[in-house]
């Protein structure tokens, strides 16, 4: 992995080794682009080049189209934030849309806003980050748009995905006393941002310090190069449950339960010690004297799976890794409770990540 | 229309009328988004709201997916750009790559980057003009994703499109002796941006100045508010002419040009005298003492079809207005070549708008 100091000496300072991107021009970064394309999908008719590209879906299908976009400075900071991680966390974001949806991720569009201060060698390194993800997922990079920015960097990336006509998982589908579940564990991602960030600030400070970050390693990774659970969908489609709402944890888990109560017309109730923490945020919560459980309700970035499924799945789900129960569905639409191990409820704060805030 | 001064009342002074986005809060801004959302296609099964959004395309068809990019400073300027026309401008825009595959344009996926100078009332505007577009496309906006930044604003749409299997029109199909045509006429987008740089730098120089512009309305327009050809395409497809090779262009006649003969592995020659230029262009042109085949040839933005079509198809294409015949496909796929009044062969030069050009 690599850290502040090798960023900014890729990034923030000049270096005689690096190729500005004015010497490719557009048309030298859409060939650079599309060397990143290796076709594998048999729906991709026509990839990048042309006016548009041409899916041709089999019969009996519905498409599903997301949209999630990266900004520098407001959801990454290159400082800390390796390039080639960037290009796979910006595919893996879109992935688990389409995954929350219960449909099978195919296609991506890719659009760049490229500052001037951004080089030859650093596209390489996020289009190396955004072919790894689309081969680790089996998705083709079917075009895109690539503009000059005046300061900002962004990523606009649109996914496309394929599911059985009427087989899409909408948020609205839970009913009364199902079962709220969720993949993998949480607050991971938001701990390893608690990391970087304190060690940006650090560094800011005294660029000769070089902290050690190997005790963070794992809340590292899920900040840096998260995965979307197509893994998890795979074992519940295998196990032949199917989940009646489901969502990605992106947002954080209370927005995520809210999205879902409210979209199904029901309440939600969590066990606060059900939710799954890993040692890893554990430690960093301790370390910054913060609440685990606040990580965990209210931390973005996850994409981990939330969903519900019907209370006699209980024992398939049993059979699967890496899926805890955490609550169920309630009658009351205004209730969004979470119970402590003494038993006693409080209110759900419906709080997570809101670019727009103060 | 509203021009320098006005604009630079409503965006870069401030104002005690103005609301802060964060007034609204990300839950705020997409609820104003999606209130802009009149569905009107059957395909449509599921627009925002959830991870993604559901399109059930009827059998037999294929989907055409294409993504342009505006950013602020690069590629408009909102001290003369009303934000309600940039709104129009951006659909349009898309619009135009979905029909310059020969596709029925359907569904729009929107992605917004606002930094903090924008308010509630901007964004209103903007959202106008993009529900403006949608109604005159007949499109409906499906999803999509929204994002402070720093200080860009950026606008990132993904438009989708549908064509009976087999029926797309790509750069590639053009053969050897098909007549090359455009739509409209050519250079008006780029003499429009010429006067409104103009008017800019003036208005920086002597705020007091408000210059007079009435004389060049027609340039203007096409400049701010453009049309995507859909009407040209209907008259296409009533006659029954079927073009062997279309593209928009977008990025200036020169750049279509080569793209066409390049992907077809042909050569192409272009009649000067032929260039439909409007009186407007023309008369930009005189006043900046350019030449008029500069503006026509290598200006962008335009949204016109270039389009080839076989040598019989003459007849035909005479009965529809607002087409131009300007030259044909070559057998030679490195003749390039532009032949003026006089019958002399000038080289054609492959320039347009390069974003990433020194």
């Amino acid at each position: 992995m690599v850290y502040a100091n090798d960023i900014c000496r890729e990034m923030t300072k000049e270096s005689e080794n690096k190729t500005p991107l004015h010497a490719l021009g557009e048309a030298g970064i859409h060939q650079r682009i599309r060397e990143c394309r290796i076709p594998s999908r048999s729906e991709t008719f026509l990839g990048p080049g042309d006016d548009a590209a041409i899916l041709r879906p089999k019969q009996g299908q519905e498409l599903v189209v997301t949209k999630d976009m990266l900004v520098e400075g407001v959801h990454f900071d290159l400082m800390y934030c390796p390039l080639h991680h960037l290009g796979y966390k910006a595919v893996s974001a879109n992935v688990s849309d389409v995954v929350g949806m219960g449909a099978e991720p195919a296609h991506i569009v890719l659009g760049l806003g490229l500052p001037p201060k951004f080089t030859v060698e650093a596209l390489d390194a996020f289009m190396e980050g955004v072919r790894h993800a689309c081969a680790r997922y089996g998705i083709d990079l079917i075009g895109g748009d690539t503009v000059s920015t005046l300061s900002d960097f962004f990523i606009s990336i649109t996914a496309i995905g394929y599911v059985e006509t009427g087989r899409s998982i909408v948020q609205s589908g839970a009913r009364k006393n199902d079962l709220l579940c969720v993949s993998g564990n949480l607050g991971a991602a938001y701990a390893g941002f608690l990391m970087l960030d304190r060690e940006r600030r650090i560094f800011l400070e005294n660029p000769e310090v070089q902290p050690d970050l190997t005790d963070h390693t794992y809340v590292l990774e899920r900040q840096l190069r998260p995965e979307a659970r197509t893994d998890i969908w795979e074992q519940l489609k295998q196990a032949g449950i199917r989940p009646t709402a489901m969502t990605d944890v992106s947002d954080g888990l209370s927005k995520s339960c809210f999205m879902i109560g409210r979209a199904s017309g029901l309440g939600v109730r969590i066990d606060l010690e059900r939710l799954p923490i890993h040692p890893g945020t554990l430690k960093v919560a301790e370390e910054l004297n913060m609440d685990p459980y606040h990580l965990a309700l209210h931390g973005g970035e996850e994409y981990e799976l939330l969903f519900t499924v019907p209370m006699d799945a209980y024992a398939e789900l049993q059979k699967i890794e890496n899926i805890t129960v955490v609550g169920f569905m309630e009658e009351d639409p205004e209730a969004f409770r979470m119970i402590d191990s003494s038993g006693k409820a409080f209110p759900m704060q419906e709080r997570g990540w809101d670019g727009f805030e103060n």
